[in-house]
C-alpha cells in the first residue's frame, strides 16, 4: 500500500479535491490518499510550506506528497518533483513551497515535470491539480520514474529558515512562521536542548510584550496567560491557554521575535 | 478495489458522514470511499447537481456515486439508482440532482430502490443516508444488482442545461449555474472549439458589465480585473484574479448572461 | 481490513490530523482510517462524547475509536483504552468522553496506556494525538493487546444519561444533550415504543415553549414551525423545518426540557 498525501487550497465545498482523487483512483486504485490540508490560504504559499514541513517526517518512506497551492497556474511557472533516493517524493509548483524542507532533504534530485504522456489527455489552463498533478502522482505511486515524467534539473537549496537556541544562547532574533487554527504563533526559533529546563534563562520578546521562562505545555499556563513553550513541531511557539495568542497580540506571519537571556 | 464517492449536505462537524462510512465499512470493507463534498447547501440541490456533474467523469468505471442532499427525507419522494451498462452508478433521492448528468449518460437504466432487505434493520425517518443509502451503496459495490435492490422504472431525460458556443457564434443566452469557493461564477455556456483564440471575437454581458475577449487563465487578468475564461469544467466562467467575482458582481445562481460578437 | 475511526478538535486547516494519519500509515499501512469529526469544540468534551455515542454502533466490530479532545494534554490526566471482548476499542484521554457509551458496553475492560515502547520515540508535551494516540491505535489494529500497551485499571461506570419515555409516560424531565450543525436540539429523552403514534399524547416543554404531538419527520412540519420528533439517534429532538431550532430558542447544552401528558 503506497501513500499519496495532499495539501491544496481547494477547500472542500466544491469537488476539486474529489476530482483529483477520482483521477488517482482510476490510475492507481491501490494508492492510499491522505488529506493533510485543503484549507491553505489560496495566495499564501508559506502556509502550505509550513504544513508540509511540520508533517512530512511522520509519513512512511515512499510517500508521494502533492501540494497544489498554485496562484501561477496557467502561467510559465514550472511543476517540479523532488525526491530523496529510496525516499519521499514531492510534487509541487515551483513557487517556494519546498523552502522549509529542502535544507533537510538528503541528496535531493529534482525534475521538471514536462512530459504530457502522463497527464490527462485534455489539460485545462486553470486546474493542473486534476489534469497534471493527480495523474503524475498516481504514476509515481505505480513506479514511473522521474526520468520518464520529465527532465532532470538543478536545484538551488535555500538557507534553512530555522535559528537554533540552546542552553548557552544569549540572544537570537527570529520571526513568526505560522499561526495555527488555535491561534498559537509558531516561530522559527528551534530549541536544541537536552532538558526543558535548559531554556529557563531565556525570555521572549514579541510584539511589545516580554514573556518569561519557557513553559513545558499549555496546561502550565493560567487561563488567559500568554506563554512561550517548545511546541509539537520542535519550535518555540507563543500560546494563550484556552484562547488565541494571534488575536491577543494582533501579529502576523513574518513579524519579528527576539529571545534573550534575562 | 471499488470506489464509492459521496456528496452530502451533512457537513463535517457532527458524525453523520462518519456513520455512513461505518455502515459501508461493515458491509463492504474493501470499498474505497472518497469524499467529493459534504458542504452542499442543505436545501439547494443544484449545488450537488453541479458538483456531481463536474467530477463524475474523472472517476473510474464502476464507481458508485451517492448523493444525499435530501430535503424531502421521510416524505414520499423516491430513492432511485441510475446506472450505465458496465459503468457508473448513481444513488440519489429523486429531486433533480441528476439533471446535469442524465443527458450525458449512455443508455441509463433506472430503479426505484424499495427493497428493505438491503437496508439497515431499523430505518429512521430522518437519516436515510445512514439507514438506506449507505447499505445500498455497499451492496452495489459487493455486486448486488439493481433488480434485487428495487424495481425498474422509466426515466425521463431532461433537456441538456448547456448552451454551445463556437467560432461562428453571434449571440447566445445563458445563465449562472454555480459559484465556487473562490467566487468564480460558472455559466452554462460551453465552448466547442479547437483553439482558445476561436472565442476572441466574443464578449460576455453579466450583471450590468461587459467583459471583452475570453482569456485563457486566471494569470492573464490583472489583479482586480474581471475576466471571462473557459474554465476547468469546460464552461465559460467569470473570475477576478485573487478575488471573488461573485462578491464584486452580487449575482446569484440562475441570473442571466449573454455572449455576443463584439 | 481493520478500521480506525477518529474524533478530534484539531480542525482541518493545519496538518494535525495529517500527521496522525502519517504515523498510522507507517505502522499499520493496511488500516482503513475514517474521519468521524475533527470539529469537536476544543474545550467541550460533551460534543465528542455525543458524536462518539451516536456513531459507534454503526462501525464494524474490532474498530479502534480514537478521540483526541484533550484540553489537559501534558498534565497528569491519563490516557486509557477501553475494550469490549472481541469487540470495539476506545482510546481516549480520561476526561469524560466515554460517559455516554460506558453504560452500554458489555463487560468493558480498561487499561491505563503507559508503556512508551509503543509511542513515538520523541513525545512532545502538546501533541499526544500524533505521538501517543496514533501509534497506539496502529499497534492495536496490528493486534497488540491492552496488557502490552499498559496496565489494567478499574473502571467506574457512570449512570446512563438517557431517560426513557413510552406510551404510559405521564411526565419525564430531561435536558439538551447536543445541537447538530442544522441547529436541531437533541435531548436525552429516549422513546421506547412500538409505533410512532405511541407518543402522540405527549407534549414537550422547552425554553418557554410547549410543542404538541411528536412528529415523525422534518417534512411533517410547516416551514418555520417548531416541532419535536424521534430523531435518527433514537432520541427526542427539537427542530424547525429548513431552519435552526437552536437559534430560534436561544438554548444551550444542559438546558432542561420536560415531556408531559397533555
Amino acid at each position: 500500500m503506497k501513500t499519496i498525501a495532499l495539501i491544496t487550497d481547494f477547500g472542500t465545498v466544491d469537488g476539486f479535491v474529489g476530482s483529483m482523487k477520482g483521477v488517482i483512483s482510476a490510475i492507481a486504485p491501490q494508492a492510499q490518499v491522505i488529506d493533510i490540508s485543503h484549507e491553505s490560504s489560496p495566495q499564501h504559499t508559506h502556509h502550505a510550506a509550513f504544513v508540509l514541513w511540520s508533517t512530512y517526517k511522520y509519513f512512511p518512506e515512499q510517500t508521494v506528497f502533492v501540494v497544489v497551492v498554485d496562484p501561477g497556474v496557467g502561467s510559465e511557472r514550472r511543476i517540479i518533483m523532488v525526491e530523496e533516493i529510496e525516499g519521499k517524493k514531492f510534487l509541487v509548483p515551483e513557487n517556494g513551497i519546498l523552502e522549509f524542507i529542502l535544507p533537510e532533504l538528503i541528496n535531493p534530485k529534482a525534475y521538471h515535470i514536462n512530459n504530457p504522456e502522463y497527464w490527462l489527455s485534455r489539460v485545462s489552463s486553470t486546474f493542473h491539480g486534476r489534469d497534471i498533478f493527480a495523474p503524475v502522482a498516481a504514476h509515481l505511486v505505480n513506479g514511473t520514474r522521474g526520468e520518464d515524467l520529465g527532465v532532470r534539473i538543478e536545484l538551488s537549496i535555500p538557507e534553512s529558515p530555522f535559528r537554533d537556541i540552546n542552553a548557552s544562547t544569549i540572544e537570537q532574533e527570529g520571526r513568526i512562521l505560522h499561526a495555527d487554527r488555535f491561534g498559537n504563533l509558531i516561530t522559527n526559533l528551534r530549541p536544541r536542548i537536552e532538558r526543558p529546563d535548559d531554556l529557563s534563562h531565556l525570555s521572549l520578546e514579541i510584539g511589545n510584550r516580554t514573556i518569561g521562562a519557557i513553559k513545558k505545555t499549555y496546561a502550565d499556563g493560567e487561563y488567559g496567560e500568554l506563554i512561550a513553550l517548545a511546541g509539537s513541531s520542535g519550535l518555540i511557539e507563543v500560546a494563550v491557554r484556552n484562547s488565541s495568542a494571534q488575536q491577543m497580540l494582533g501579529l502576523r506571519i513574518g513579524d519579528p521575535v527576539i529571545i534573550r537571556s534575562s
